[in-house]
Parts: C-alpha cells; structure tokens; sequence
C-alpha cells in the first residue's frame, strides 16, 4: 500500500471525496480540494480556491467525482458555486500524473484520449465493488428494517441473484437470524448458494418462489419481477429493488397490484459516505501502488 | 402449544394486542377486541362495542396490554376513545379464567387479590425477554444504521453488559463484519464473550475501552457512563442506550460534552409491533398449556 | 430435477458409485450394479453378475466412476475381482443412452468420439466441485483437529489461496472462533476476503504472513510453500496441503525443516464418502435434467 | 490480569501442568516443576527433583493437577516415578501461599482445612468452564468428523440439552452448515435455542425428534437417551455422550439395539491438552488477580 504520490487535486464530488481530500491530508500529503467549498465534512483548511489551471499542473495525482460529469461536459460539483469543464482539467494536467475518476462515459475517456490522458475509473475496480456491494448490502437491510412492521428475525427473505451484494446479504440476513432463500440461474450457482447455508431456488421458478417471502430484495440489472411474479407476493411483502436502471421491478404492474416497492439506487454514497470515501481512497491508493510496480 | 381455551377477550393495547386479536381469530377462536376500536391493523369484524362488563363473563381467557395500566386506574387504551377501570373488569371476570397481562405493578396485583384472580404478567416470562432482546438488538443496529454515516462493516461496536440483548447484538453485529468488543464484570462473562467471538473487556476499564469505538451499545441498567467515560470519546461516536429509566447514560454530562446520544425505549412495540405481537400470544399460548399441564 | 431416464448402469467404483446405485434403486429406477460385487455398503439384490455386453444396451444412462480409469484402458474397480475394458463398455451402449464418467482423460474422451459417444465428466460440473469443495474443508479441518494439541478455537489458521475450497474453509473456522488469514493475489480477493470477516494479506508476502500461523492449510495448486516460506514457521505449526499433483508443498525442504506436513488429497470420497455419492447423484440428475430439456 | 506472585511450584498432572509450567516460566517467574520428569514437553531445565518438603516452603504459589488425587491420598501424578502424598505438600506451604488444584473431593477440603490452608478449585471457576467447554465441543465434532460416513455439512444434528457446551456445539455445527435441533425443557431455553437459529425441541419429546437425526449429542448428566428413545433412531445414527458419570445413554440397550455409541469424557486434555493447559493457567492468573485485589 506504499507509494510516493506526494500532491494530490481533488475536484468536485461529494462527502466522499471530501472525505477522500480530508484522509490524504491526514497522511501528511498536499491536499487541493476544489470545487468542494460548501461540503461541511471538508476541513476548512484543504478549501481551494484557485482555478484548475493553476493546481493541476502542480499536482501528482488527481481525483475527480465519482461520476465524473453528469453532462459529458462539466465536473460534477454539487458542493460549490463554480462550473468547471472536464476538458479544461484534462488540458493542464501535468505529464505523468495519475488520473482518476468515476462512472467515466466513454465520450469522457475519448475526451482523455485526445488530452493523451489516461483515466482510471475506479468504479471498475474489483475492490472497490467488493466493498461497496457489502455497504449496498447494509443500505438494503437498513430499509427491510425501517419499512417492515416485522423483525428481520424468523422473517422470509428471498434475495433474486448470487452476486456480490447477494453474498453480502446472506451474511447479514443470516446473522440476523432470517430464513434466507436465495434464487439464481445456474446449478453452480445453487451448489454455492447452499454451501453458504440457504435455501435455493431456481429464478425460472420465482412465481412460486415468492410466495412466501416477506421481503424480496432484487440485486439482478434485468426484469426479474414481472407482473405474473409480482402478482404471486403476499398482500404485505415488501419489495426492495438494487439493480441500476432500467431496475428490476415492472413498477407499472406493482403500483397496479399495490406491492410497495422501494427501488434502491447509489446507497453506499447515501448511507455511509464516510466508508464510500474510504473505499475510493483504498482503491486509489491499490492503483498507486500498481503504476509504481509497473515502473 | 395444545390447548382447549376457545373464548378469548382482548382489551386494550396497542397494534400488538390487535395482532394477537386477529391471529387467534385466524386459529378459529371466538374474539371479542375491545377497546381497540381505532387500531387501523385490527380486523373489522372483530372490534366488539360491547361493554367489559357484557362481554368478560363469556370468555375463556382475557389478555390486558402491556403496560396494563399507565395510572393504576385505567386499562391503556391508545386506540379507543373509551376509559376502562382494570377494577371492573376484573370484577366481572369468569371464575377459572385465564388473565394475562404485562407490566404489572404491585398495586394491580394486590387489586387483583381482591378479586381472588391471579394475573400471570407475560413480561415476567423467559420466553419472552429471549424474544424481545432479540427484537430489541435489531431495533437497536437500525439506529446504529440511520445514524452514522459509516457502515457497520468494519466498524468498531462496545456493547456494555452481557445479557439477552447483548446476545443477540453480538450475532447480528458479527454477521454484519463490525469489529464487536464486550464489557462485562465477571471472569465467566468475559471468558463467554471470548467463546461468543469478540473481544472482552472489564467494565472497571470502560475509560479505555470506550477510546477506539465508533459506536457504544449499553444494555445494563445502571449508570455506566459517566461523565468520564463519555469525555474518552471519540468526538463522533455514536452512544446508544438501551437501559429502562434511570438509564445508563449520564445525559447532562453527554449534553455538556456534545457526545450524541439515543436513549431507545420499548424498541420491540415500535420497531417491530407484529412481531412482538406475535411473542407476546406465544407465550400466553405456552402458559395456556402449562396451565391445562398443572390440572 | 425431474427427469425420465428408467433404466441404469452403474459400473466400477467405491462406496460412492454404491451409494449412487442403492439411492437410485430407492428412488424406484432399474439398476444394474456392475463390477462392484465386494463393496459391502452396496444392497445385495443390486449386485449383477452379466457382463457389460449383456447389460449395457438395456440402459438409458451409465455410470462410471471417478476417475474412470487408471491406466486409459479398464474401468476402475477396486471393488470387482473381474476387469472390464473401457472400449468393451463404449462399443455396446444403446443409441443415445446418457454416459458419465469422472476425470475423464483426453484419451479417453477420444476413445468414446470414435464410438460416437458422448461422456460427461461430472467431475468438471460446477455444483459438483462446489459441493466437494465443502467436503474438502471438513476433511482438512478434521485432520487439524486430529494433529494439532491446540484447539482451533482461538488458533491462528493461515489459508493460502480464495477459491470454493478456502470459501468453506473460512466458515468452518470462523464458526469454530479460529482467527482466520487468507492469501490471496489480486485486490479483488483481498477485498472479498475482508468482506468475509477475515485478515487479507498477498501472497507475495508469504513469508512474513506464516510466521504467526499455527496451522497454514494450501489451496493453490502450486508451488506456495516454498523452504524460504516453510523456514518462517513456528517450530510446531501444521501445514495441510490440499493442492492436486505436484502439490503446494516443498516436501524436500519441509523434511529438512523438520515442518510437519500431511498432504490430503481426495478427501471427499475418504472422510465423507456417501456425500461424495449424494454430490455426484444429484450431479449427474442435474445433467439428465439438461439433456431432457435440451431436447 | 497482573499479580505480583513470583515463584511457583507446579506438583503432578500431566501435558496441561507441563504447560502452566513453561508458560510461566516464559513469563519470568521461578518455576519448580515436581512430579512431571517423564513428562518430554516439561521444558528440561524446568524439572526439580527436590521433595516437597525442600521447594514448597520457598513457593509464593502452589499450583496441583486435576484431579488432585485419585485416591485422595497421593497426588496424581503419572508423569512420575515419584509417589508424594498430598497432606506432606500441604503440610509444608508457606503461609499466605495461594494453592490451587482440580477437582478437590470434600475429603481433601478438610485436610487442607486441618492444616489451616484454603485450596482454590481451578475446575470449579466459571471462566474454565466456559473455556473448556468450547474444547470439549471441538472434540465432539472431532469425533463426529471421524466416525460418520457423511459430512457434517448438510446433516442433521440434534443436541440434547442447552447448557455451555450446547452453545459451544451450535456456533460450530452451524459454521459447517449442518441443520441443528437442540432439546430443552424450560420454555427460556427454547426460546433462546431459536434465538441462536437453531430448531427448538422439547426434552420430553425426544422420542419423536431424534428419528431423523445423523448424530444424537447428549450433554444432560442426566438418563436422556433411554431404551425406547435409542429405539427411534435411525440404525446407522451416531450418537455421542459427553455426559460424566453415570452418563446419559442406556449403553445396555444402545448394545442391544446396535446403537454406535461413543461415551467420550474429559475431551480437554486429550484433544487440545495445551489449550487445556493455558485455560488453567489463565484461571489461576484470575484467581491471583482477585487475591490481591482482596487484600
């Protein structure tokens, strides 16, 4: 985990990244935290107000927002006044610096290329999505609590997927002393499901599946919860949705039939920010260390 | 779990007593609900106009609210806008039947003398306290969840005193991945707190115990932490205390201190009312059958 | 798992292929249990003295056993005095019977492409080696508890590599309250690893990592033990070697070192060897569940 | 855990005395370690072939083994060509010296009490038996591992009773992913036993409950497991009794039924003497701690 990146750039983002700025301080680094003046986390100390132009050049690493830009066009910076192209970033960096950034489109790694930047995205990190699958995980069970009139307890989760934030569940749920079955596709995948002590079913078998379910939480980016599958549930159970658009849930049909439903998207960075950040700084620090071993 | 009541009286209470109305209702048993009358949970059909005094003598049994009584007069009664003197239902009861109530106080008992009834308080069962811990430790992580902008994965959690709830919060906590410290008195908790997978310490030591935690669990009811405890803080860690009144928290020093502290009382009845419901006829099940046992 | 193959032989093998034939013979199939004559587990009514000519063409699917063959050329039958030539069994097969066998050699599968057979090995099944992966963390943690004069219970395990085996390894030795490291190489790993509640450390560390361990069990098949390795252990600790041929091990240097190493190979079918049945039955039902569907 | 006793004579036992010997001499002390020479894990240097008589006057503490004696006459001592009498050690202390022993009959109570000594029984302290209960535990599942021809993975275990060493047995069982019953009579328990995600049964029901069980785990001191309960079991069922003297299982009707019955006593010293040997010694580290607390 050792590296010698001394200065670093951090541009735009959230209470992540301020936390991410506010870390590396703390580790004797010099810090620039632009485009983050209103985020409160922030330490009044690291706040800059120069331009890109004239930190970047200075800097050996540079962190952006996680996504980088909403618009293909400007940082994302909800925590500051000034709009700030991508592009003019990319332009003054210095030659050699490591780069890294979020959810980067492919538009925005053409934009590098043009730059003769290489951007690391580190939402494609493993780690990084290992870690933050088991935040998701704790974000997901934290809604079965506040929304059930049940305790998780001697409770019936099915969770649809055997995924990372599947495996996370199951560890949760379990240890919470719910009865936890858990669907998935293939017979390697119920081997597995059952060696981790639950119950598995076939996803070709979900109308049945969800009888008896509680609550069923979704991790699959595909529409699982159809309206035949949503029409199976108990009158109470509730539904809590973790795939990315276009989600998991035919939400049309489960207003119609009256299911709720909680479609759940991006918790790491809302309900434990603070961890989210450590976990980026984790995955930048894992990427350092990578480009010096690379040398 | 056999028995051969068949007429029950439910009065008062809250959505628990309307939970246990409408579950002995669905096990085919005659249930008259009263004083439950606005409790939106409670089926219909089951909501009784009648007075206590037209409808006790009929019954078999009789389950009274937990608390019985919020003044030594009156049955709690929440969701109805009917007052009830506990003296004259009681003084109607049939001779030989089965009276279940929780919270009782010396007074209600001694009432109940006068009426030669024996109340069996179902607070006082093990069975119970087993099961509402449980409830209790979950309602307990879900604030933890709620409140800290850090995930539990990989946090570190101080549980002072090793009782029931403490229990059930270590096996939640560990199979969340929260690093779980415990503080306990005797060598034989500590040495089962080892047993348990954490790591114990003494409570004589809180003061330094409680230096690294993120957040701090109390579940002994006596003042546990003192103004110098809570001054060895981490300035964001989060104190929960779970103790019934006095509490365990000294919450003048804390406010001096600005140390943010949650006192959560009655978790079960809020967090998960069914459930606790659900316990709650368990149990008047189990002594229903003792009682037939007994004869 | 429906499926309607009737008729079966199974041939050569232990006491799993026994187990498979007497659970399928329960299940109400025709079985015709071939050059298994003196394995005792397997129901006497089973035994069938005919040769495979006589046989084999009446059966809807065949079972071979695991491994095969030893020598490319007979069925394994350590349990017949009769030897049966592999291309003798191949050469009389009903058209479209379904065929299995474990560790099926390139030479082998060859062989049954020139009778235009198709063999599945359920040995490369994904279910199968998940479930013998389970079987294998028993095995190697029974064999710790039979060699060390420690409990594991507070003992420091060291698992090198994180794949299914070490998976199992971890819940096993977790649920004992071991403290359990596991090696692993890429980032990835390490973050599942933490994920799974224990301490990650590379295996290019190795050799620092083992200097605590009381017990190092292996998983990767290749060399990770090397003597620089082996000469950083405690003077008692236990090294188990999972890994196939060649091994993990310097057995050479782990001589001179005086380090205790017991190298387990096949545990499945030695310590648990009618699960190790179960796991290819239910393997091989999943393959004729296929086959049926496929058509 | 600090005390200021210096010098220590260790008397008789076996592998786990040798131990407290070494380790305290580890730790610095002044170790006299009598009666133990054969024993070749006794670190050599340690062995004092003094008497009694010369080296117990000089001892602040005076550690004997478990069981003191077995014939309350001589120190146990079967490490030893050496045969000493437990009233000429006690007939020699230091006044003020702490002496502890293992379970000490009512009769060696009163010679100590004769000669004005008050010996602490190590064997009698919660924290030993909370610690060696999880050892015992370990050593029963050690012996299920070995006897069973099925993993313990996907079996069905039932444990009788619900004291240290059924808490100890769950966490494990469960670990491996074996579907666990646990027997008990009070309602508490029962509840407690669901608590920790077990299945509940009661006691006078066992009849029924050990039909479909692999392995039958007695850990009542107590007839348990009579002839018409044996008679229920499966035939190839094992069942394992960690019950002391007289035992729980009908081992005359377990023969005449057939029943694989394994009586396995005192596991502690013999699966994990060494564990065995660092629980005593840290229980008289305790017990040292207290003394001068008390002063």
């Amino acid at each position: 985990m050792m590296h010698s990146y001394q200065s670093f750039a951090v541009i735009g983002g959230d209470l992540r990244q301020a936390h991410v700025a506010n870390q590396l301080a703390a580790q004797g680094k010099t810090v620039y935290a632009l485009l983050l003046e209103t985020n409160e986390a922030l330490h009044r100390t690291l706040i800059c107000e120069k331009t890109p132009g004239e930190i970047l050049p200075l800097c050996d690493a540079v962190v952006f927002p996680l996504p980088l830009t909403a618009d293909d066009e400007f940082v994302s910076a909800p925590f500051s006044a000034r709009r700030v192209r991508v592009a003019d970033c990319l332009s003054v960096l210095r030659p050699g610096a490591a780069v890294f950034a979020g959810k980067i489109s492919p538009e925005m790694h053409a934009l590098a290329e043009q730059f003769d930047v290489e951007m690391i995205d580190y939402l494609e990190r493993e780690e990084l999505a290992v870690k933050n699958a088991v935040i998701t995980a704790e974000g997901a069970v934290a809604i079965a609590m506040e929304e059930l009139p049940i305790a998780l307890f001697g409770s019936r989760c099915l969770i649809v997927g055997h995924g990372r934030i599947a495996r996370a569940l199951i560890r949760i749920l379990r240890g919470m002393g719910a009865s936890v079955t858990v669907a998935a596709r293939s017979y390697g995948s119920l081997a597995e499901i059952e060696a981790e002590g639950c119950r598995a079913v076939r996803t070709d078998a979900l109308k049945t599946s969800v009888k008896a379910a509680d609550v069923v939480i979704n991790t699959v980016p595909a529409r699982m919860l159809t309206e035949p599958v949503l029409s199976a549930l108990k009158h109470d159970a509730l539904v809590i949705d973790l795939a990315s658009r276009p989600g998991g849930v035919d939400l049309a049909a489960a207003g119609r039939l009256g299911v709720k439903t909680i479609w759940a998207l991006s918790l790491p960075g809302k309900t434990a920010p603070i961890t989210a950040g450590e976990i980026i700084l984790h995955t930048i620090e894992n990427c350092l260390s990578e480009l010096e071993e690379a040398v």
